[in-house]
């Protein structure tokens, strides 16, 4: 059979991931793997491993030819993108965890892995543990998925427990977070959706062929998530759960956001906590699957690194196949969706720009409605991040444009015009 | 970008499975596969399909140069097997469910694959739209996969469900599995247990490297469990699962069966109700990883069947690297197990085979206790397996051979000798 690579790696950051991997590979040697330097910023810092080991300059580590792997586990997106760029056009191939960088330099790195034909692998960067993308890749063919939902972020999962579970506010939920190692010094980026929006960047294309910016895709986090939202998801005996979702619609386009929502106790995503991550794939016929792992923490990304590393041995790369073989699909912002909506003061509400309102409650002092509105509403204005206001999906959220248009010509008849 | 190659499909079986797959390829054009011929075994059935699409003739399908994948999805063992190896000797590509005869056949098999370079792909044989060996032969390396547990057989795991759920009895259960479709005619492959260790000599193979045969594997199914087990269970908060397990242990051999037990309610396990199946796999670092999903059913088999066909138009084989790159590994005998056994009469029960007895309730009609025994000594006898005796593990069931020498050791010593 074929042999395996000697792989020699030339690693950036040495964290809690850069060092847990150290760890991992001196373990197991019959991984063929061994890390030949490590470029660290801070060269003051104490570190458990031998000064010679380490350097300052990544020259050292991009322009020497015996190493033919670069692990970048750096926390900054640009300096990222420079390791991770000039590592391919080196000849070098790339396991990378920085799913922002990645995110917002998708098109550029697609062209140089096309130019190259090299490997640049980064299951690490979604999911951590869970070979999400892996399995988007080399298992769900094109044709085959119809949706696909996740809670890709393991810090806001850990807060929306702790808030449901132990009846902490968000600050305080916040706050155990931080000190357990799940969020961010600035929990921002958690905490507002960016890191999942990027990690749903790079899974909207593994899962349809869809490339594009973060930008481009509707984003919030669970900032604006009340004590009184989690209230009403009780009654109802739901869930909240940030969830990152992507559908195939009836034409053929995909609709893709990353919101909070109302979750059921039957949905497996509501069988996901704390720092743990979910994801749950509709493809044809084989109904619902379920996928679930740690997403968060050194270790679970250490293994997913580790896992790309055992990968490269094989010479294994990601093909695209959706973006390549197929034609690809394209993000659509012709549908409507199922809204929950508190606020303090109506004024703020348009109401007028809802197909229809289903539920309202305005007598508590913390109102709330549910009701259908176009997605392009949400897009184009900000009514629904402002003035305290607060937005949920309902369990089901997407509603077709056709369905809608049926729904309004059947009232249409029943009201006799 | 690489092309992908055409399909031209002949078709062993058409069941629910292979008319499914049938009706599938229809609607997916873009899949590129073709089927251009239906081996079936009774003419005279009346089918949904133009007449000139089957025959009763193999070699039809077997001899067409045309042709170059076999999808075989026919009951029969034996004749399987003979369609899958003679396909692989005509070269062509196979895509195959049957688990008994790819658990039976398995070294031969593996030998044809290696002489003919020809794919064999058989997802569909294990957890159906779970794609669990896609991913121990892809991503979880040899060195890293610490344990894997999972639920492989539907029909048991409905059964279970509806006792504990709707408290039926087995018998009740059992003929509503089989008024849905989610057991046999004849139940005992699924109830005694057959059907899963077919499946997980698959498994163990993909996880680990080990090739063996299923009569190597201790197992048994549900058909002993009580009413009066599911009420123990719970009162000890846990449920009862049918569950396949190998795990490596501290010399790196692998201790691998497929038995009940009690499932504690943190398990992902405990998740997997009705026909579904669930696979936990601990792996280095990653901690525990969950897939579920729909394991028995003509869609779900018919979606894996898809996605291995889909595989194909990219040339996709198993590599076995863990068994053809590594050193694999061996089964062991040399570990323990903490099993419960109920019992109408002591005098069947070998007490002074246990190493330990933890629990001890002979007052009521149906007696049990709870104690650590050698697996050894289940693998010898068939005490357990007779005179109205059941037996299920305890949550974590295996301990090894060290931990007993230390505390054996140590109650010497406290025993002052």
């Amino acid at each position: 059979m074929e042999s395996q690579k000697q792989l020699t790696i030339g690693l950036f950051g040495f964290g809690v991931v850069g060092e847990g991997l150290y760890r991992v590979l001196q373990q197991t040697p019959s991984l063929k793997a061994k890390i030949k330097k490590v470029c660290i910023k801070d060269a003051s810092k104490k570190r458990n491993a031998p000064d010679e080991l380490f350097t300052t300059d990544k020259d050292v580590l991009l322009n020497d030819p015996e190493i033919n792997v670069i692990v970048e586990v750096i926390n900054e997106s640009e300096p990222a993108f420079e390791i991770v760029s000039r590592a391919l056009r080196s000849g070098k191939e790339v396991v990378s965890a920085s799913k922002k960088m990645l995110a917002e330099h998708y098109p550029e790195l697609l062209q140089l892995q096309k130019e190259t034909g090299l490997s640049l692998l980064y299951e690490a960067s979604a999911c951590a543990s869970i070979p999400v993308i892996r399995n988007l890749e080399e298992y769900y063919d094109n044709d085959l998925l119809h949706s696909i939902r996740a809670i890709v972020n393991g810090s806001t999962n850990f807060i929306l427990t702790k808030m449901f579970e132990e009846k902490l506010d968000f600050k305080e939920a916040l706050l155990l977070a931080q000190q357990l190692g799940f969020a961010e010094a600035d929990p921002k980026l958690d905490v507002e959706g960016y890191d999942a929006v990027n990690k749903w960047t790079l899974l909207v294309n593994h899962a349809y062929g869809i490339v594009t910016h973060p930008d481009n895709l509707l984003f919030t986090g669970i900032q604006s998530i009340q004590g009184s939202d989690a209230v009403v998801a009780r009654e109802k005996n739901f869930e909240i759960k940030l969830v990152a979702q992507a559908k195939k619609l009836v034409d053929g386009k995909v609709a893709a956001f990353v919101l909070p929502q109302f979750v059921k106790l039957t949905d497996p995503l509501s069988f996901v906590k704390n720092e743990y991550n979910g994801v749950v794939i509709e493809s044809g016929f084989a109904d619902k699957q379920f996928f679930y792992g740690k997403g968060a923490g050194s270790f679970p990304t250490a293994s997913a690194v580790l896992s790309d590393i055992a990968a490269l041995r094989y010479d294994y790369h990601y093909e695209y196949k959706k973006l390549y073989y197929h034609k690809p699909h394209e993000l659509s912002s012709d549908f409507y969706l199922k809204i929950y909506v508190s606020f303090d003061d109506l004024s703020f509400i348009p109401k007028d720009k809802f197909e229809w309102i289903e539920e309202w409650h305005s007598d508590a002092d913390r109102k709330y409605l549910v009701g259908v509105i176009a997605f392009k509403e949400l897009q184009q204005n900000n009514w629904w991040r402002e003035n305290n206001t607060s937005l949920i999906l309902a369990p089901e959220p997407i509603i077709e444009d056709v369905e809608i248009r049926k729904i309004k010509k059947k009232s249409l008849e029943l009201a006799g015009l």
